[in-house]
């Protein structure tokens, strides 16, 4: 799996060029499926930029060189195949990040506990997608409250009074209530190259996750200056 | 007209406080229709982060004490005083904006030729709110198929080979096709500390606007560390 990309990255499949090649000889239907399934797990999750470019592409090559049986949906071989494929691609997301424009860390952004599964997704492409959020990513900055009101402007139901806030396995927050003596620890775990951000909502069981870059100065220095 | 804020700017009248004090006499259905009409033509047009904040508040205080006669919805008096209220609080809105956190600049981003005001409106924030348009604010860069795609991710009814693109007066792109001999003249204008970058659609009758700050290193700085 090969892939392509730096800036105007918040695919919908919308200058994202990824290129996954298998020997393994797949069905049309089984192939459709299963690509589909691992672009909802690894690109369709990713952001730079908020900016969705204006062609993005993921193309999955089945050559059938292995001799295999063909592989078709609903069978072992391809829950397994799906599986691997989505890792592949998760991989090559995640590494896609990381080379943004400027960036110098990849944030996953959870969210569970939501109403829904797509209210969740939503909160945490709110969070992934605020400037604010990304800069206190840049500089390490524990700012949970931030997240919070990032996942709740988007008009998911929230109870701020609800919220857990979890920043690299360190608790920050219970129930809307800081955890001041975390703050340090916190820190700590944000200065790594990849940590996570978990808010548990407390609403239902939905969950959702994005991946996203720290808004650098390096971010701003590289797009200030591009046709002249 | 009082205002304050500077951070997580994106009113929905969600950390903004406005105060607006009139002697004049409204009745209270004047009073409020007016206040409406003029947020809806000020503070809910401006963005600096995109940012919603948690508790943005405009207040209108009417005391009487020019003791002339109640102005009531529907006449001119009613007309005069909306027109006029629009005018202090889109004022005070364009102040925050350029008192916004890094920012040096006030864009004023519209969108006509759309379908409708709504899609008109849309595209103008999707513009407002990109990351990468504000850099090239920053950076006068008058890079206009950066705008023309912050305004079709948005979803909104847009023909690329359609649009015309005008920066600080200055047409940069007619139909699509770029004027590259124009693009030293853009800059300059984006170099100053107000100009408008207009797109027209060429769709419909549609039309919608925004005010927004450029991204610059120094908002990044200021929000890279906060908390700690």
């Amino acid at each position: 799996v090969l892939g392509k990309g730096a800036g105007m990255i918040s695919p919908n499949m919308a200058t994202l060029l990824v290129f996954a090649c298998t020997d393994a000889k797949l069905s049309p239907a089984a192939a459709r499926k299963a690509l589909a399934t691992a672009v909802d797990g690894s690109f369709n999750r990713i952001t730079v930029d908020g900016d969705m470019s204006t062609n993005d592409t993921v193309l999955l090559l089945a050559s059938g060189a292995a001799g295999t049986p063909a592989i078709r949906t609903g069978s072992p071989e391809y829950a397994r195949f799906a599986q691997a494929l989505t890792s592949a691609l998760a991989e090559v997301a995640r590494l896609v990040v990381l080379d943004g424009e400027g960036a110098r860390k990849c944030v996953q952004v959870t969210v569970e506990g939501a109403r829904s599964d797509d209210e969740a997704q939503c909160a945490a492409r709110g969070i992934a997608e605020s400037m604010l959020c990304k800069a206190a990513f840049a500089g390490a900055d524990p700012n949970w409250g931030r997240f919070v009101c990032a996942a709740g402007a988007t008009g998911v139901t929230l109870d701020a009074n609800a919220v857990d806030v979890v920043i690299g396995g360190v608790p920050v927050a219970r129930a809307g209530k800081p955890i001041p003596a975390a703050l340090r620890r916190a820190k700590a775990r944000m200065q790594q190259r990849e940590f996570q951000v978990l808010l548990r909502l407390r609403q239902g069981t939905g969950r959702g996750w994005m991946w996203t870059s720290d808004l650098t100065v390096d971010y701003v220095h590289f797009n200030a200056a591009y046709t002249t």
